[in-house]
């Protein structure tokens, strides 16, 4: 993919005769407007051409080939890290953002207790599954639109943005209209019908990486809701399969400066899915914010024991009220906050 | 999950009383009718019952809990090898059967002439895909519904049934008004919608295993299938992810054996993908069948060095002509037949 | 394996008779002083006994089962943190040990150069290969007795502790004369010649965690030189083989609060040998710390662009110098200094 | 590397002046003398030549380079396959090796009646290990030198060669005095002291794949052996590591053909060790032989449920014999014998 980079001081009417030259030539234009440069993507397989042809065009600075397999998520495209804006929250900016709450959304008392809990202890996000992927056809697999309706009000009440699971292509739009963040599941990272609809819709999405799959197939992920034209996307960290058996998955904690070399776009991590234990999700946070993560996913749950799922995994209230005091200390010992 | 065993004497009435009773306990009656004996598999929550309620009743023989996560994949379930019928051709039974075609269908020619080498040299299924799952968003996507088109009338023409990739729940009547086998691909094995989707036809599904999921996985995800009521489900071995680099994948032989002592569900391989080199197809081949695979599925170009994808792992025509005549000494050997 | 927990106010002479009841029924004891009370463990098959005999002698508190399949290395055994002493540098307290240096000795301008690099940005132990396990048997090995004699001029000349590794039994003596710490490498984690060797001297071992091994596997090889004699073992997680590609290893930042919770010993992090990159190095190493880690051991080299080997993932010396001062500011935020 | 190719008809003079000249400038030589050619192979840090010096000389065909990392081990060093001689035995031949018996050597008795079990269905090495490389060291590390007495013994009885594995450099000339061929076991094989030790003797060495081991590192570890002057290398295939738990290890059926691509040395495959389970070991069996092996290693012991170790891997005597009878089937379909 060749991009074309404007200079600084380029006007609306250079930067729209680029574009209109660049679907001239058959390629689909991708426009990045950062804070002192705009940059026009050439997406697709159109007509062989002279750089020069864009060179010569006023407002022109350069043209530039993206080496990476994943172009529109790549460092070279855009050099200034994405930050994601929802209602107050930013995604991807100095502040740390943490999302916690429960694996899966079980009742109205059950979420309304688990937001309380989280928005007081300093959390943004609440999390909180309506539809749950599950290994057996027989366990519960959420409470769907029902557990959407709880989710959306619990977030309402406390103040907290709201994210959530969606399974299906055709349950895009019915969670898109509860949820603030649209999360796609380690299981669904190579599910592309599904990866197409979350990229048609403009609502941000956290995009987990397969316990199975490498970081470039998660940026080649990426690419595919990039490309559909949702900039906003939110990559996560939530472990990978390994031989190691102490731990539910194994948390490739380098992965977040990998990322963060690679590519613009914000990096969370998921202690909770990472180790499977309870008693290891502080060092797992605190290492994650240390190696660089822009905020944490965890499970919070008001009694973890009761559990639907995950209970092993899930903080007690006031594990994570003393977890996010730990978190302080390490976000400004990384000259960050939360 | 019980099942309870009908004695081999047991009439479609006595049955029948079983299949009332287990739907007025709150279980869905998942009915699997051997040569010699009639089980009844009860899927649910319902309420909790005494076995003697079964036991009491006319033509019953047993009541016994399957032990495995997964149950009407289970051998425990249902003792018989599932063959599964298509036209002529029976895809677990004693006969080996062979699925080859190019991986993508890329034109009316490329697809006709393969469909003939095929047939010619032995195949009773072809393969092709139209919608093709690919990493990056930019690489050739397929045909679609031409594509569809053109398989099918090349089986028409050759008289094999046709296999092909379906990606999404949304396309699953589209593909199951053109092929004869729908194949759930490697990075959909958890793609739980689509799984539900499948369920819901009739048509046989070939569910290929996750390049990074364990065979209880596999089942799991065939148990989705089953449990939705379509009791079709072949099952695929194509490699499994690990840290070896000369092959593609790794190929899991005895994830053969293995399943075949779990599960009564025919298992067939994939040499190409499971490699990824031509080099390695036929001896990948061999040692399949001599493991006790029920088939086989191979890429097969007519120019491999001209496909638009996959074409290092592809056969040559007279490679797959000469393969096939090895593979017949080996079906002897292991007193099969091909 | 049976442990007998001495009383707090148990005296030499009651300990010294549970020793002598413990070699008459026929194991081996093994005495642990912690502070506050005295253990002795029974390795070994000896006769069957009833706890009663030792329950009704002087002194004893308790006699207990250790569950773990290490004995001595688990916290169950020994619930204090083991600390490591050598000269004045402690392992395994509240203060962090940093291991710098070069992967191999090359030269005695190199080593001292490297040496007064790492003592002055803060380091207390010096690292350098003088016989390297090399993956070809024509690659630089190292210098062998040559390159020892170097580091010990090195080590005493900057005041740093040395650790070198080992890779044969027959050589332990001739390392043990030069070296202060014995490095047992990751590819020799389950050399079991090497672990009786290195168990019978008493100078301190640190055991890499071979990159494809448990961590029961490495706490086993642990058990290995704590039941030969030697207790004074330092543990090292160095990353493992997993299919991800931007890393040479995956570092496994989790394994450092799973051992703190199974072991009493200490665990160190080589960041550069799980990572592999230059750029890494600094944030691994700061989640390393953030996750409980007691030491790190770094790469550094005077020219890293002229190493030997390992150059792309050594620190040139002023890169190290600015991580030591990142190190402190975490090492701070977790209540520990360096 | 380079290699200097002589012509069919160079005399030995003419050879001796080549080798002359490779010490000349530096270089140690390897000869390799095939049924058709001689080769020369360059081994070391020598002085930088012109290819020229060596084509100008009489008898000399061609001067290459070797482009893989191994060198000695690859195909292009030598493109026959070597076939590894004892007694009447031929490793690497069109016949194929069957090498059985027990995982320990636990009495006379138990290998003295293992030993016949095992000669009367036809296999021609017997196998029981004297040095056991155990996990734990509270396990029963075997009988050493007394069970290689009991080992050479057995052989000596029923006329068959034996096999046993050697732990560590210093006991190389005692297992070298009792055994046939000397294993170097799946932990060792990077264990360079212990390469370089048998490689220096002439005995055949069976070399085992390490679990966590890359074919690449596998021959890298032969170079050790080849490189110090021992020709006579046996490799094995016995499982890697994977996420998968129905088996012990995963059988990595591919690395048989690929290794036969790369290397000219016999491979072997361990089904015992790499499937961990009575029933598996047949089907692993037949796939390896139909994928090309030369040999298998089996465990088969007169009362598995009794065995000191791998009882439930381990074949009983009469199924060891109805997989003998149905080895020759396969052998005979891929135009072998056993």
């Amino acid at each position: 993919m060749m991009i074309v980079v404007m200079k600084a001081d380029a006007g609306v009417k250079q930067t729209g005769a680029v574009i209109t030259k660049v679907q001239q030539l058959g390629f689909e234009p991708h426009l990045s407007q950062g804070e002192k440069k705009t940059i026009i993507g050439m997406i697709g397989n159109g007509a062989k051409f002279d750089p020069q042809t864009f060179l010569a065009m006023p407002g022109v600075e350069n043209v530039v080939p993206i080496q990476q397999p994943f172009k529109l998520a790549s460092r070279e495209f855009k050099k200034a890290s994405t930050v994601v804006s929802l209602n107050g929250t930013r995604i991807g900016g100095n502040k740390i953002v943490i999302m916690a709450g429960p694996c899966a959304v079980e009742s109205r008392d059950q979420l309304f207790k688990a937001a309380e809990v989280v928005a007081e202890a300093g959390a943004s996000v609440l999390r909180g599954g309506a539809f749950k992927p599950r290994t057996s056809p027989y366990s519960f697999q959420g409470l769907g639109e029902e557990g959407l309706k709880i989710l959306r009000e619990a977030g309402d009440r406390t103040g907290l943005a709201v994210v959530t699971e969606v399974m299906s292509p055709m349950d895009v739009d019915l969670v898109a209209a509860y949820a603030d963040i649209l999360q796609v599941g380690a299981r669904n990272m190579q599910n592309y019908s599904l990866l197409e609809a979350v990229g048609k819709i403009t609502k941000p999405v956290l995009l987990k990486r397969g316990l199975m799959s490498t970081v470039e197939e998660l940026l080649m992920a990426a690419e595919y809701i990039l490309s559909n034209g949702n900039p906003n996307v939110i990559l996560c960290e939530r472990g990978i399969r390994s031989f190691e058996k102490y731990t539910r998955n194994t948390l490739d904690i380098a992965a977040v400066p990998v990322i963060k070399n690679l590519s613009h776009l914000p990096i969370i991590v998921d202690p909770s899915h990472a180790t499977g234990h309870r008693y290891l999700v502080a060092p797992a946070s605190l290492s994650a914010i240390a190696a660089g993560a822009d905020g944490l996913i965890i499970e919070v749950h008001p009694k973890p024991e009761e559990a639907l799922s995950d209970g092993a995994q899930s903080l007690h209230p006031e594990e994570f009220a003393e977890l996010m005091s730990d978190l302080c200390r390490i976000a400004q010992a990384v000259d960050r906050v939360i």
